[in-house]
């Protein structure tokens, strides 16, 4: 901040507090559990406005501890630890961090009482002869553990500020113990440094990240960057853009308000689907259920993925009638009454048998809507008229059928993905009365 | 090792390599994403022989990713980065690198080679204008990208002997970049510090790691530690055990011939699907081609996900004849045949039922072999008699039919997976003749 804007209006900045995480114990970097509690977390630092400034998996071994204490509490105001609190021996954390402060573990009666209680939720009683729970660094503090037995381990160092908080490594156990007693800590703590933060999500479709910010809108990142900070996240059929600040709700809607009318003046506009960050199958599902409406696919080169995304939702079964996968062209005529015809004269992958799949799909199933997939997934099967990656999307109500070719990049894979996506898309917007 | 043990044998002890990665973006930290990189890797390296030995996910920030950069070089020999080596703004991870080991950025010929081939792959071209692709750290060494567009980095520090390689965010190609290009480099810049590492992997179905380990064959984790490192990965519908062992060719082919004796003579043996590595969408593909015989689905619960197992695999369509989606009862009896009788007799997630769905679609496609599924994924649907998480596998072919009931936990996703796997796996028996 330079002198010379000293009289031009400067809003209170509250930096926000800075939380790192070290997940301790081998079981994650051997490979042997996927990751719960820092994703956990991540969300739901984010949602309370907090910084997740940096996440370490490390080893359970003092030097490994000690060396990822330093480096949070100098880059972060609250350190989170999850894992190695339990009573066997390869459990450090408890020691390491009493060793880390110089602090001497002792007998302490008021944990005693905690871990008592602990055990007392899950109808047991603890004894001291039991293990050593009760032995407990002088000047930390213990917590309930809502779901568990191994008290958290709490210490606050007045001199530089820092909250370190030790919870266990048991997904369940974890989470609970942060929103119920690591979270209360850091209010009480930080209560003169606490903001809210919100995101505004522009989700786009068929067009680069490249595209975007070097040809259609070459000064958009910098627009956007002046209501907070700006990623671009690519995503199956298209490039995410997201701005992310701090502030209270007015403040936020506000902003998200004249962020959408920059992009709505931009020749971005027409390749936005969405504001805001909800999957495709959720929004595809939530508009069906609401409308009463029911739906089904054909599906050639997908394979079944479209199905499989709505299936994956619990409540489909009430609106997803089923499916077809037709990925012989017998198949596309005997099941779904497509003519030998127009298989012969337009091909598999056109406008005309994707039509007549949709509609065959609409009266096997008797549903409101029908959707078809018909395309080249590759590496093989192209040909100069149609290339891998090109796609047809059918689509078939009571009064009206009709549909769109598309060409997507990517292998196999990801082209089953992005056809997927946009069948799903395709749905939306006919549900939405946009086709 | 103390003086006193100096006359006993003591094999030559190379250190294994360690691994430190650095996940670099806002993405994760934020709660948008999930990690899948850092779970990917600690699996290879694991396979690999390696030691992972940390792992940090930071913010797409110079500082942070200098500081991260420094600790990792300090306690590993190589250092895997992933994220923040695209063509924007938030991309930071060349410029650092660049900046950390003191070496300009300059326009490089031979990385606009890479990045023309890395486009080319798509059936795209790239030109210079495009993106700053090809400037480029000088005396560093750009890679291919086999499933994407920006080059892999990678710097090899002479002196202290580490070796550095960023590669991009996007798991799929993460994880190509890393088995393809990054593997290679670590082969040749560590070749005196590197064993041959073979594994033998035993997949099994159907039995806990409690129940193999302390009831069915308590003694069989020593008998396979006698042949080197052990260790077991639970896995969607079973639990892999994996010994993995230094030495040459030869004593591997040795070691597993021993080993799998020990299996066969063991209460294991009946458990066993597998001794190797290979997915079950894969095995059921090459057995059905080598054996020129063809297939089709009927799928209820699992909602297309055992057909899009299927058609991933480039080549599906000279085998997988098309699948039906019968989520609703009336498609079941419409589009299958099931009988009303059947349905209402014994229920959806029947012996019965999944018998006749999978005898529908034997009939309906026309082929060899036929698969049902039909069963609870849950979160709700659950009775008594079939609690979430019940299902019932159907085959056909053209002599013999029948279906055979399982039980899996996990949550509705994990479900349909477990599902999926359970259908291809009885697929693959059917086709050997097991059932």
């Amino acid at each position: 901040m330079s002198d010379k804007n000293a009289s031009s209006f400067v809003p209170s900045f509250v930096p926000p507090l800075k939380v790192s995480m070290i997940v301790i114990g081998d079981e994650i970097l051997n490979g042997r559990t996927a990751d719960l509690n820092g994703s956990w977390l991540s969300k739901y630092l984010f949602i309370k406005g907090l910084e997740f400034k940096a996440l370490r998996f490390i080893h359970d071994d003092i030097d490994e501890i000690n060396h990822a204490l330093s480096a949070s509490m100098n880059e972060s105001d609250i350190v989170i630890t999850s894992g190695g609190i339990g009573p066997t021996i390869d459990d450090k954390t408890k020691n390491t961090l009493a060793n880390f402060f110089q602090k001497k573990i002792i007998e302490r009666i008021d944990v005693a009482d905690i871990v008592t209680n602990n055990y007392a939720q899950f109808g047991r009683s603890w004894t001291p002869e039991q293990n050593r729970y009760h032995f407990f660094p002088e000047d930390f503090m213990a917590t309930n553990n809502p779901r568990g037995l191994a008290p958290g381990i709490v210490y606050f160092e007045e001199t530089k500020k820092k909250l370190v908080m030790a919870g266990p490594g048991v997904p369940r156990e974890f989470t609970e113990i942060v929103e119920k007693e690591f979270y209360p800590l850091i209010q009480k703590y930080f209560a003169n440094r606490f903001q809210e933060n919100y995101q505004t999500v522009i989700r786009t479709m068929g067009v680069s990240e490249e595209k975007i910010f070097f040809e259609l809108c070459p000064t958009l990142w910098s627009d956007l960057e002046k209501f907070g900070k700006v990623s671009s996240l690519p995503q199956t059929i298209g490039i995410d853009i997201v701005i992310s600040y701090h502030g209270n709700l007015l403040e936020h809607e506000k902003a998200e308000g004249e962020i959408k009318k920059i992009i709505q003046n931009s020749a971005l506009a027409n390749h936005v689907w969405q504001y805001g960050n909800r999957a495709v199958n959720e929004m595809v599902l939530d508009l069906a259920i609401f409308k009463k409406r029911t739906f089904s696919f054909a599906e050639s080169c997908t394979g079944g993925l479209v199905a499989s995304k709505i299936t994956d939702l619990s409540g489909s079964s009430s609106v997803f009638m089923g499916g077809f996968v037709t990925y012989a062209n017998e198949a596309k005529i005997n099941l779904l009454g497509v003519k030998p015809s127009t298989l012969e004269n337009f091909g598999a992958v056109s406008i005309e048998v994707a039509t007549e799949m949709a509609i065959g799909a609409l009266l096997k199933f008797k549903t409101d809507y029908a959707i078809s997939i018909s395309g080249i997934a590759g590496p093989t099967g192209g040909t100069l008229d149609r290339p891998v990656g090109t796609v047809v999307i059918g689509f078939a109500t009571k009064n009206k059928s009709g549909a769109r070719k598309f060409l997507f990049p990517g292998d196999r894979i990801r082209r089953k993905e992005r056809f997927s996506e946009m069948a799903l898309l395709t749905l939306l917007k006919l549900m939405n009365e946009e086709i």
